[in-house]
């Protein structure tokens, strides 16, 4: 039998973007050894995307893996199916339908090719190399434009029955609540929660305190960067914003821990930045709503991994997935 | 290597309850050979209760494993902890603190023993020998007193970190809704949709509705059984005790499906006979508050185990369980 030196391996991981596609080789201590990246909306047809895609990783490949060995490809793109390695309807792509991206990938690069959706990707990045090293049981929570969710149960994603499963940003947190600008739900986390959400509260709130510095900015410029600037200056109701926003995300993490009683909750995104202001609020709103059992034991936790290269890793921790 | 014929192998299920404590012998296709029950709060110590355990198990074990193996214990018990094979602080057991109850188990019968709370043991049941048979993906939901919940994913039950997952009966479906009579929580799914919670709704509104046939009953006799015979009957205002039941259950159930994405949500327990009066408008808001691509995959399906036999059946499964 021979005997396969792990630290000689490298993945490839892809994280495809509505605009942009990062790509990059990586090994087993999550150290990106090259990267890249290109235009995802240049080809309207995917098999010209491919085409581009291989002719710009083989000089990165010839150059990293003479003596390393490819083990595969990792690919984190919206609307992913693992089980199917298709990408399906995609609202931000060109590519439109079922599109049956890993198997095209496998012809062209002639490696086995896995894929998920961005925040799955993220969670495995995070217990590879990252914040949930060793943990068995954690919920990812990513806090951007969007809110995404990646649950890991007993050292594995969950992807449910049909692959889709984690889909916690468009649980509803408030019945009847506020109406989803695309999904058209009500009272959904990400209607609150998203730097999306949080803009809609800070237009409401600072219309109704005339006093906040909030009305200094024209509509256009309110948004999470700016409401954290003048809670950094003490403003009351830029404060109360972000207060509502870790009430409502407080709640949803008690349910999600009653659901799977993970070890931690790990935070990432944009919206994290606001730190403290929504971190303390939504810790005790998430302790409020627990079950005695599970108070003081989850931890809410940010992400250790480096916001610009997250992507890339959480696609190429997928080559390293255990299945 | 010897062949193990399984059709021989028998397993030992066991539910402790408050009161009584039911056991049976259960082979692999969920017929019971023989089963008893017994008196769970008989004696102070626990040791006593094994020992009478034992004893009454002994003839049957003799009458029916003599040609078949024995080859474990299944047992679920209120607060029963999956990892430790511990009781921990059960409020309606007579022996208090944290005890090692699989320990004891195999020490006086000399066979594995495992253990789960009776939500749990229910889901393995159903997915042993009942309506979830070859499903990897469902969530169990019990509504009885109170409501229990078993979640299953790719095959195996959601434990998480520390074995306590599953408590769907706790979460919040209204925040700040109606208290909780024993745990003080505001909202949760149990406050709604147990027997419990459909009697307080029922006293709540035939005081609004003075026509409703609900009034005749005595304060006593309100509950989910009476507001089913007054459904029934036609009458409104039991209608709609039952609509808005359903209405919460399948908002929490559209929580559940994004959060695991099932295959079904399988239901058990003495409030499903209210059938359709809860099932319609749970399926219409469970539909409601999904995402379109959840919509119309979940089956929402009744236990097929018979009820008396539900928790042996479970019990025993945790004997077949892989782990």
């Amino acid at each position: 039998m021979a005997i396969i030196d792990l630290s000689q391996q490298v993945a490839l991981g892809i994280d495809i973007g509505g605009t942009n596609t990062k790509f990059g080789l990586v090994n087993h201590r999550g150290e990106i050894l090259a990267k890249d990246s290109m235009k995802t909306d240049s080809h309207e047809e995917v098999e010209d995307f491919i085409d581009e895609l291989y002719e710009n990783l083989q000089p990165l490949i010839s150059q990293y893996c003479t003596d390393r060995e490819l083990a595969g490809i990792g690919i984190g793109a919206p609307n992913a199916n693992y089980y199917k390695g298709t990408i399906e309807q995609a609202p931000n792509l060109r590519w439109t339908g079922v599109i049956p991206f890993a198997e095209l990938m496998t012809k062209r690069f002639n490696l086995p090719c896995k894929m998920t959706n961005d925040a799955n990707a993220a969670a495995l990045g995070e217990m590879m190399y990252g914040a949930a090293r060793g943990m068995q049981d954690f919920i990812m929570i990513t806090l951007g434009t969007g809110v995404g969710a990646g649950i890991v149960s007993s050292g594995k994603i969950v992807y449910g029955h049909d692959g889709f499963a984690g889909e916690l940003g468009h649980t509803i947190v408030k019945p009847g609540g506020r109406k989803h600008w695309s999904t058209g739900s009500e009272g959904s986390l990400e209607a609150y929660a998203s730097a999306t959400g949080i803009t809609i509260t800070a237009k409401k709130m600072r219309a109704e305190f005339p006093d906040s510095l909030l009305n200094s900015f024209a509509e256009k410029d309110v948004n999470a960067k700016t409401v954290y600037e003048c809670a950094l200056k003490n403003d009351a109701t830029a404060i109360e914003v972000f207060r509502y926003t870790g009430q409502k995300l407080g709640e949803a993490f008690a349910n999600f821990v009653m659901f799977s009683s993970p070890q931690a909750i790990l935070l990432f995104g944009g919206v994290i930045r606001a730190g403290d202001f929504i971190l303390e609020p939504a810790r005790r709103h998430m302790e409020k709503n627990l079950l005695p059992i599970f108070r003081d034991k989850v931890k809410l936790v940010f992400s250790e991994l480096n916001e610009a290269d997250a992507a890339i890793l959480g696609a190429s921790a997928l080559v390293w997935e255990q299945s």
